[in-house]
């Protein structure tokens, strides 16, 4: 390669978050660094873009000599502005991150952090989003900053496969204690919703999301096994959802417009 | 079954769109009908879900005596809510939709109407999304009502495979001409951005997402062959994101916190 590859960083968390900025830092050795990231927090946007308003982008000194940029939008629509308005070419690697949060399991459909990379991974960009479970904004990234790090350089000189990305999640663990890296597959888990109803001060109820994240898979190959044994979980991601096993099941039925 | 089955429907154009009443209107005979949706437009919010502000949820008389409700939210929480504090027992089905304009391919990923879909597939809930490949306010439901009613008959008495869910997309097309239904895989596809760059009445730039829908895809398998060859496309669609294939190619690789 005669060109250092470029690497775009984004996040949900916005562009100021410390998260981001440990990614920044583990990374900008492996190559050019810009970052086009939120510019306030975006968490559980999931993969949202937005149409029905403008964005705004707007170039920012935070990071010193590393180009940057806020975008008044999601996760998903930084990647797309990043790729056709701050780009002169297509990333060599879109990385994401590091989430002040996981991301485990079922939370990569809600997450932001996770659309970013999702967004960058359909542009054809081998893509990556991190997460430390730890939502903690005074966090210690050390641990997932070097996995970051690692994870980053032997997808520059490996590549990924077409049409998938990876969920790195990292444990809230000490590094004595750290197990090591897991290839996983996403653990079979849901949140248990619970909606906190209150009264507003003129009687009219609202509602709080809360809710309670519960783990159905026996399994110990998950995320969920492997962070909560001291792991690094991988999870290997693709943006095809087909489920091709039940194309065969749903073909048996008739499904007709005249009754 | 003693009890009709209970069938809660929601989508992502508002309460109020035509699309909605259509479905409603088509699948009422099936069960016992209670609405859930979005207060407002929530186009393209992906599977975003609302955890930093509360909601809102009112009764609404839009449906005569099928119970209807509007919420604040996306329409992932619209499901969460009509679940936790509507319903009082697990719905037998969940409708969303239909959808004024197309949620083929790729645009599953950015779709409110599947994201409500695939949240009642989390749920436990058979799920199947429907839109209708016409952006008009005023485009004419009459198709897609009938293959919605089909394919709820369909799912009411087969249901599906665990963690499957349908997204069903029917062309624009008059009945006549109409060619059936195709159980397809999502089609290699994406959008080429293209930000129309504007200067505001002070002078700073802001950015209109627009953008080219392209087709890598040369199969004749696909939900974009099936509709531009008049079908409806029916892709079965899973929550499980895991790679499986990849995971492999990523466990031969050295990645380590060690430098």
């Amino acid at each position: 390669m005669t060109q250092r590859p470029l690497i775009l960083i984004s996040n949900d968390d916005g562009i100021t978050a410390p998260g981001i900025r440990a990614l920044v830092e583990a990374v900008k050795h492996l190559g050019e660094v810009v970052v086009v990231a939120p510019d306030s927090p975006q968490s559980a946007m999931g993969h949202a873009v937005t149409i029905s308003k403008p964005l705004r982008l707007e170039k920012t000194k935070i990071y010193g000599d590393i180009h940057s940029y806020q975008c008044s939008g999601t996760p998903a629509d930084c990647v797309k502005i990043a790729v056709d308005k701050v780009l002169h070419r297509k990333p060599d690697l879109l990385l994401s991150g590091i989430n002040h949060g996981s991301n485990s399991s079922i939370n990569i459909l809600y997450s932001g952090t996770m659309s970013a990379a999702m967004e960058g991974a359909i542009e054809g960009i081998p893509a990556a989003g991190f997460s430390l479970c730890d939502f903690a904004y005074e966090a210690d990234f050390t641990l997932a900053a070097k996995i970051a790090a690692s994870v980053a350089k032997n997808i520059l000189s490996s590549g990924l496969p077409p049409g998938v990305l990876l969920n790195v999640n990292i444990p809230k663990v000490s590094e004595d204690i750290f197990m090591g890296v897991k290839v996983c597959r996403q653990a079979h888990a849901k949140w248990e919703e619970d909606f906190d109803e209150r009264n507003d001060p003129n009687g009219k109820k609202y509602y709080w999301l809360t809710g309670k994240f519960v783990n159905y898979d026996k399994g110990n190959d998950t995320d969920e096994w492997a962070l909560a044994n001291g792991y690094c979980s991988i999870v290997p991601v693709q943006y095809d959802l087909t489920a091709h096993n039940a194309i065969g099941f749903i073909n048996q039925w008739n499904i007709t417009h005249e009754n």
